[in-house]
């Protein structure tokens, strides 16, 4: 038997035969809201030297938060699932609680569930509503969309290399454990939009988005390599396109629409009907996907 | 610092000071759905090597539904949050879910997260409708009330003694490890009631539940102990009244209102606007509730 993830999701997505899965979020029509959960797991999504209690908590919920606003809903409640080992004190869940509000953007905890574990377990459900809200697909770009993204990415993986190498990157590192989010970006899109349109958050990397969006629509989708913004220090071109976790928006919507944005950077467009990604830049040639290996601890999402 | 899950709680109520906290669901009227989280740990609810996958991935489920069904609501969504270790096969995964889909009784799965971690870590989210039905709440238990309850207790605590010492009683084991619902005794509540009712689950122990109803009610209850529901060859009292994880629902109702259930069993009624808790059977004297002590494993409800 291989224990790899992609077997396990494959067995799963094979036994509940579920069409809800494949986006950032699943979309539940009926009940005119968006859902997703992630856990974030001790020595598997942060080390408990690395990041304070505030940060862990700030990070647990911020990560669905994300999900939430790429989808293009409204963050609304978060149910809290926590399992903590005996030897946490009041203090630890004083400081997560405060990570876990400051990370909910707004959205109201609804009450959860706390036990014990032999390391610390975060769940979190994050619920989003639609109203007066255009929700997005992957499934959605189409040929002639304008391809933006709304910051920076790299900073993340910059700073999660410089903890794994005692290196001194504070913004980076600060960016790797309290990332923040493009809440306006995510707003202006889903409640402004009349078409159709597909928009993933960066949690896997740029690359990983672009290619998730190109191959759910179909299409081929063109980088300008030059145009992807980062900060000045980071030139790792690695880095840059698969580095993960900053959490910005990557959207693919028509050209006409991008009036409607106050603050984006235009990377690329979708040029054809067929599956592929293309990097334009001088000196780079990741034309061909095979050649991307993006950051991926065991673990994907559904 | 004092480690202990009530210690917890506190801090997290006064943190969130959140009024949708204290049921066994959040009953979210905005959007027309109750919602519920449980961890469901290795070691702490479960053990590999009394239960199979199946068995897991069933009560990790029933759980949550049983939440839905006290509350009122009807189970709709699943979001599974699941954490396994290196060592888990594609053929526990695909266990685990066949016993997720039969412990969701028809709710659909929305996805959710698969990662990695030491321990087998499941943490559930169900999503129940309130369309055309009443929701309960604890404080709802009113003088005059008929205190009914759906099925037998004392069987799941009977089995997990049996799997501790070893003792061969496969059907209290069964009722242990795969617990049924009593889905129709929730429905014809929820779904005829006109007036105000309490329910909840007995996932914590029938004396745990009575407790509280009547504290968050603010009432009397007197149960006559010898109408307690339990299987014959089942007869300590403190099994019967403490034992937990049968997941039978406890109601009250107006006394008018039992004509419109069809299988219940009464077992006592609320007498008087006062906190308190009796018991009248002969020679049994649990009338203070500080002689209670109810299982409870580390970690408590939010």
């Amino acid at each position: 038997m291989n224990m790899k993830e992609l077997d396990f999701i494959n067995i799963i997505k094979k036994q509940i035969n579920n069409k809800l899965i494949g986006d950032d979020c699943a979309y539940l029509k009926d009940l005119g809201i968006v859902i997703t959960q992630d856990n974030f797991v001790e020595d598997v999504h942060f080390k408990m030297k690395w990041a304070t209690p505030y940060q862990i908590g700030y990070k647990a919920a911020v990560v669905n938060i994300s999900d939430i606003l790429a989808s293009g809903g409204k963050p609304k409640y978060l149910s809290v699932g926590i399992s903590l080992p005996q030897g946490i004190d009041t203090n630890f869940i004083r400081e997560l609680y405060k990570g876990i509000l400051a990370g909910s953007y707004g959205a109201e905890i609804t009450g959860g569930d706390i036990t014990g574990s032999d390391k610390v377990f975060i769940s979190i459900t994050a619920i989003g509503t639609t109203l007066d809200r255009k929700i997005s697909s992957r499934a959605n770009a189409k040929p002639g969309y304008a391809v933006i993204i709304s910051g920076e990415v790299g900073s993340s993986a910059d700073g999660l290399n410089a903890l794994i190498n005692g290196h001194v990157k504070p913004d980076s590192i600060r960016a790797h454990l309290e990332p923040s989010l493009d809440v306006e970006f995510s707003n202006e899109i889903s409640g402004k939009i009349n078409t159709d349109y597909a928009m993933m958050d960066t949690s896997d990397g740029l690359a990983d988005a672009l290619y998730k969006i190109a191959e759910q629509s179909n299409v081929t989708i063109e980088i300008d390599y030059d145009k992807i913004p980062h900060k000045k220090d980071i030139t790792d071109k690695k880095t840059i396109l698969f580095g993960a976790e900053d959490y910005r928006l990557v959207a693919a919507v028509p050209e006409t629409f991008l009036k409607n944005i106050r603050h984006y950077t235009k990377i690329g467009k979708v040029v054809a009907r067929k599956y592929n990604i293309k990097f334009t830049a001088n000196g780079v040639n990741y034309s061909n996907y095979d050649e991307i290996e993006s950051y991926n601890h065991f673990g994907d999402k559904l």
